[in-house]
């Protein structure tokens, strides 16, 4: 059995090389005579792993000193409602975009905790676009706006962040971390599991600014869901999943060794091109998002029928390409192409589907 | 640099040949062409792994159909707010035995969300005994009494589970598990971190009876917080903790290997005899928990001052034996014998045990 090229939407590949010093360092961590799975959060050894984490993490996103990096557990699913548990008591104004599938899940989990409302929603044409939010939209009273950035079930994501005025805004970025080069500053929270650009599940990296830190809730909230708990701990509040921040350490060096986030996102666009290129260019296959909105991580498309859609994917892993397909709520091909992808596998694709079309048309 | 005998209360040692297998998949697991650290937890090969994993832990515990295994995030910790937020309403009565460091966390979130009660508490002498709980005791309109059968910190457990009459009786096992054959059916639900007897930091076993599960919940409780929606999705509702349940699924087949829960039991028993018959033949060292309840798996002791207890743990460092050092609520030693430490290290350190109090007396 040979590697294959795996364009699943996460958990999604990494890099050979990344997976290699894994390998290498099994046994071993550093000079610690344990290997990472056994080392304790009490030692200077993860104190080390940590603050370099967070501090690489900041560099990468150009963030300064009036923001925290938390690494948390649950997943994005768990910030969608310590976020209005943190920001807003019950009777409190928060706002969504509904961009898909998981901008939605956050929505009725904001409801339990707030007085969520909709600002706006794609979902009349299946989330094929991103709908454009403008400072008046945005109701003054509200604790946050919060949107999904990257939709990765139906491959759409935002190009142009809303101005919200004071409303912080909070963004869903799980899918398109180091992925594009945003002004990360015009969030007031950013957060996601690490599984897609930055790692292995397990992980849930939550980028905050300090002004939103509430030690108030210390005596009524859960502490595992206060970011102010976390956040005077310096994320090593309870035993944090050593592991997975070990692979996102990894991960952080790998993405800043090539380049960076500008040379990332540059890398993403020219690579997603390359697909949607010959989407365009075809009869045969359709592009499924708006061209405006495509995102740089997430192509989706279909091919004329349903029987084509399954012999693309079947005969795809059959040239050792997996996870292409769409997911049940958008149907059809989904490639993620996660940094972590090599530009090899980008060809690969990319050479697979023009013959796939030249035979089936 | 060598492999040290790593004593540490957890994250803590794991089996050499279970870190061999990791590092010889790592690339590739199984046949699916990607490293388990690729591998999407929607494939029958995580499929496989979960339910693998939940049926070979009810095995192990001797539970049957009437319990529901689940693998969380969030560690013992995230459990002490969920358990009240899933069993009791603001104004319930809950129980708690104080019997320690993370019983007392407990009872503290407890308190957040429901009217909780300390039942018992050790908390006069240091906890370094198990106050007996009888039935009497336990006030019938209580939603649960809550225990921590190990206690890490002061190096005791429960050897006698308290009868509650019609009270379900929930208990912290992250430090005992798969270490003492207790009947877990006296348990309504027993919950703990793997990363001492289970394998890596990332992942929390929740076992819990059919009965306790409360649907009602859905539309208020986060779902996450909720154990009736990760029930009903077999603890696939949100991406996992793909490895950390993989290094858990490597450690319960490793435990089955060894003879299963009875085996270890009486090994854990045997192998901390051998180093508390050292401290009680000797007028060097100090147990500091009561003879009847000490624990199987952390071994708590000082030297006859604070001088020696530093030279016990540096000069055992320099021998190759990490992790010694006491918790500082407690002080002094601390050895956690769990089940992956090899026979080897528990010899190891009772020579050396030996030599220094002959050195140093």
């Amino acid at each position: 059995m040979e590697r294959v090229y795996n364009f699943g939407a996460g958990p999604s590949c990494l890099p050979l090389e990344v997976l290699e010093t894994i390998q290498k360092e099994m046994l071993m961590y550093k000079d610690s005579g344990v290997s990472i799975l056994e080392i304790s959060h009490r030692t200077p050894y993860y104190d080390d792993l940590n603050n370099e984490s967070m501090s690489l993490f900041k560099k990468l996103l150009n963030l300064g000193d009036d923001y925290i990096v938390l690494f948390l557990q649950g997943g994005g699913y768990s910030q969608f409602s310590n976020i209005p548990q943190n920001f807003a008591k019950p009777t409190d104004l928060t706002l969504y975009a509904l961009t898909g599938n998981f901008s939605n899940k956050a929505y009725i989990e904001g409801k339990k905790y707030s007085r969520a409302e909709v600002i706006t929603s794609s979902k009349d044409t299946n989330f094929n676009y991103i709908p454009k939010i403008t400072k008046d939209m945005v109701d003054q009273s509200a604790k946050y706006l919060h949107i999904c950035v990257n939709n990765t079930v139906y491959g759409t994501s935002y190009h142009d962040i809303p101005e919200t005025g004071a409303v912080p805004l909070i963004g869903d970025m799980s899918s398109i971390i180091l992925g594009k080069d945003y002004d990360f500053k015009k969030f007031s929270m950013i957060y996601g599991g690490a599984q897609k650009n930055l790692g292995a599940a397990g992980v849930t990296f939550v980028v905050l600014k300090n002004d939103m830190l509430n030690e108030d809730l210390n005596d009524t909230l859960a502490s595992m869901t206060n970011y102010a708990v976390h956040a005077k701990a310096n994320s090593i509040f309870n035993t944090p999943p050593v592991f997975a921040v070990y692979v996102l350490n990894l991960m952080l060096k790998w993405a800043d060794k090539m380049g960076g986030v500008k040379q990332l996102s540059d890398r993403a666009k020219a690579r997603t091109k390359k697909i949607y290129d010959i989407i365009d260019n075809s009869n045969f296959y359709k592009g499924t998002a708006e061209k405006y909105d495509r995102s740089p991580m997430n192509v989706t498309f279909v091919c004329p029928n349903q029987e084509f859609n399954d012999k693309f994917v079947s005969e795809a892993k059959a040239n050792s390409m997996i996870g292409l397909k769409g997911h049940k709520a958008a149907g059809g091909i989904r490639a993620s192409i996660y940094n972590a992808m090599s530009d090899e596998g980008v060809e690969r694709l990319a050479e697979f589907m023009k013959q796939f079309e030249s035979n089936n048309k």
